[in-house]
């Protein structure tokens, strides 16, 4: 099932079903043990689509992008896939010409076995970074992912997909969603995997998207590039983009259901939610997070300030730490603000801060708390999801971002390997 | 004595010399206890020149600037000041008008008891953001301290001066330096506190300077301006700018040595040591930190982005974390260089990262290193200081940052504490 949040909740016309990616008719998955991650663990897999798929991807911007990244941005049809192959373990990054010659020749392999145009094949790969893949493992891996598709149609080999696709995540994320529209029911399956950079040179966030509606390709790029936009594009752990991040649409039209603007609004909506609900769960899974802040910045001069001031609230250590401590600290949140903006952006201040229903700063100022607001904002700051509103004095101008506090845990997992 | 650095090494005909700011002659400074700091500790302070002193003066560019910050920065004459009035364990920030008035009311008092013109004083506070300044313990403390000046001209005064300006720093952060012109001896003078944000609200990095050669008011900005900018502008421990942030230079030509270019030249490098020496001991004293990194990244297409790239990395929770571990951990240096240049900096990786003298990147990819070498790695981030280098593959802009670790008691200063 779909993780859950409050700041997620599911739209009208919209219900969790089992399964993951498979459960949209007409898309087969498969998840095997290829040898790159010890103790026999699931590490590689397929996704297929039996029929040409519209399709639409983002990929990280950073500039040390991974072979998988470079060679499917620049060089499959990002517009029109039919398959994934991803690999867990090793991600392929810092890795060369080598590196993108491993890519293309998982490509070729994977494309062969289910006999398509290597062009309509994307892959992805995460794990260590700067470590070369080991092709003698993965190759028969994706021999035998492919041998097992043909029964990949079942929640079994979803589980499978999903599997593979993990790192160190502590939680599974994946699940399906039914949408009814004015036409039919279509569905929906998510597989995602990601807890921020926590392991040792572990890097990235994946998700994986399939729909059986039949939508064109410009709407259906238009809805995931809009939901990623609002969803993994919000989240932060720790400021880090990593060198694999990817997300994949494939929509194949199995159903027969074409839904109109109404049916496209509300799958819109519902691809919204699970996104969503997938990156915060991603956020609560993040490098020993105990709890995720929903931050609203209104009142700024335009959106990319009311963001940055997001942004700079959302990474301060100082800000992250006092969450930890469930520290209610105001002052840091100021700074962070006055920061941002810089030394022009004074008129712009003072602004209010809230703590979900509790005042605690008014024009910059700190607000007098009575003791029931005290108890309150104790009772708010033990919560596993907090909603922080901060309103700057300009033309209205907003943004969200969501963020983990920083903890001890995050410090460990970080400082205490050595490569 | 001032506090020492292999990265700030002495130039030649400057000598660290006792004393601090009242080292120069026609300085005089005091520390008093007003009562804001708990069990009788020293948090007023007063600086004096007997005689009118070329100065100047940079500020926090925080949007959120403290009261103080915002009198002195607008309306005193920051070229032309002859005393400072410092109080610790209250910034003034965040306190509205009343603040403003308070500040305005503590440097008319200065004034009056110093017999100066108003402009003329510089007000710094550092300490609680968003509580107002308790001025009936502020008011008598200023008298306290002006009454205490005839007597502040030896190296006690100093003493006194600095340890009411710091806050919760381990280590006292001052000395004097003798600078042999062709034209004679002339002597600079320092105090300076700060390690980050350390506790809870706290805030501020403080830094003042004393000279008494004869200086041309444009030459002596011309010197401390570019001495911050390699000193405190460079420095990171959280990433996190104070409201409260100053630092005040005065030059009162009392030696009455008026060095030539030559002279000047030497002068400037002294500074330049001075406060990068001051600076690095913030980073050392910071926040839990355990060691500190210095970063040179070179080959840049320019000065800005040779600095993003810098900063990126010297940022970086991931990077901060393998330095406490001691993991010569290059990926996710890697990754901060690239998600810094963002998609089109592609081509000015591969890089090469050194750390001290071994190279472990080269051309994007690891360097295979020998034994002997596997060694001097383990040696180097054993260091309480490492030196690292980061070539990008571009036209050559420089720029350098020093940066501390992320430790466990970082978390711990900053989160186990609440308000």
């Amino acid at each position: 099932m779909l993780p859950i949040s409050r700041f997620a909740p599911l739209p009208d016309h919209a219900k969790s079903i089992g399964g993951g990616l498979t459960a949209p008719q007409g898309f087969l998955a498969a998840g095997v043990a290829s040898g790159v991650k010890k103790r026999g663990k699931l590490d590689l897999g397929l996704v297929l689509s039996e029929q040409p798929a519209v399709s639409a991807a983002t990929f990280t911007s950073n500039a040390a992008a991974a072979a998988p990244v470079r060679l499917t941005r620049e060089t499959s049809d990002c517009g029109r896939l039919q398959a994934i192959v991803v690999n867990a373990g090793n991600a392929n990054a810092c890795t060369g010409k080598q590196g993108l010659a491993d890519a293309a020749r998982m490509r070729l392999l994977t494309a062969n076995h289910l006999r398509l145009p290597v062009e309509q094949v994307a892959v992805c790969s995460t794990g260590l970074i700067g470590v070369h893949l080991p092709m003698d493992k993965i190759e028969p891996g994706i021999a035998a992912a492919a041998a097992a598709m043909p029964g990949g149609g079942d929640a079994k080999a979803a589980e499978h997909f999903s599997a593979a696709i993990r790192t160190t995540d502590k939680h599974a994320k994946k699940g399906a969603l039914e949408v009814v529209t004015p036409e039919g029911k279509v569905k929906l399956g998510f597989a995602a995997k990601g807890c921020g950079m926590i392991s040792p040179n572990m890097a990235t966030m994946l998700c994986f998207v399939t729909c059986d509606a039949q939508v064109e390709g410009a709407a259906w790029a238009g809805l995931l590039h809009g939901a990623v936009d609002r969803s993994f594009n919000r989240i932060t752990v720790d400021g880090q983009e990593s060198t694999n991040d990817t997300v994949l649409g494939l929509c194949n039209g199995a159903s027969g259901i074409k839904p109109g603007e109404e049916g496209l609004a509300r799958l819109g909506r519902a691809l919204d939610a699970a996104l969503l609900a997938l990156a915060l769960s991603i956020v609560a899974d993040g490098e020993g997070s105990t709890r995720t802040m929903k931050l609203t910045v209104s009142g700024a001069k335009d959106e990319g300030r009311a963001e940055a001031v997001a942004r700079a609230v959302a990474n301060s250590p100082l800000v992250k730490t006092a969450f930890f401590g469930r520290d209610p600290n105001w002052g840091r949140i100021m700074q962070a603000i006055g920061q941002a903006l810089g030394r022009d952006g004074h008129d712009h201040l003072p602004a209010r801060i809230s703590y979900e229903d509790v005042v605690i700063v008014e024009r910059g100022q700190p607000a007098p708390l009575g003791e029931v607001q005290q108890g309150r904002l104790t009772e708010i700051m033990h919560q596993p999801e907090i909603d922080l509103t901060v309103a700057l004095n300009g033309p209205g101008a907003e943004a969200t971002v969501y963020f983990s506090d920083l903890t001890h845990d995050y410090v460990t997992l970080n400082a205490e390997y050595s490569t």
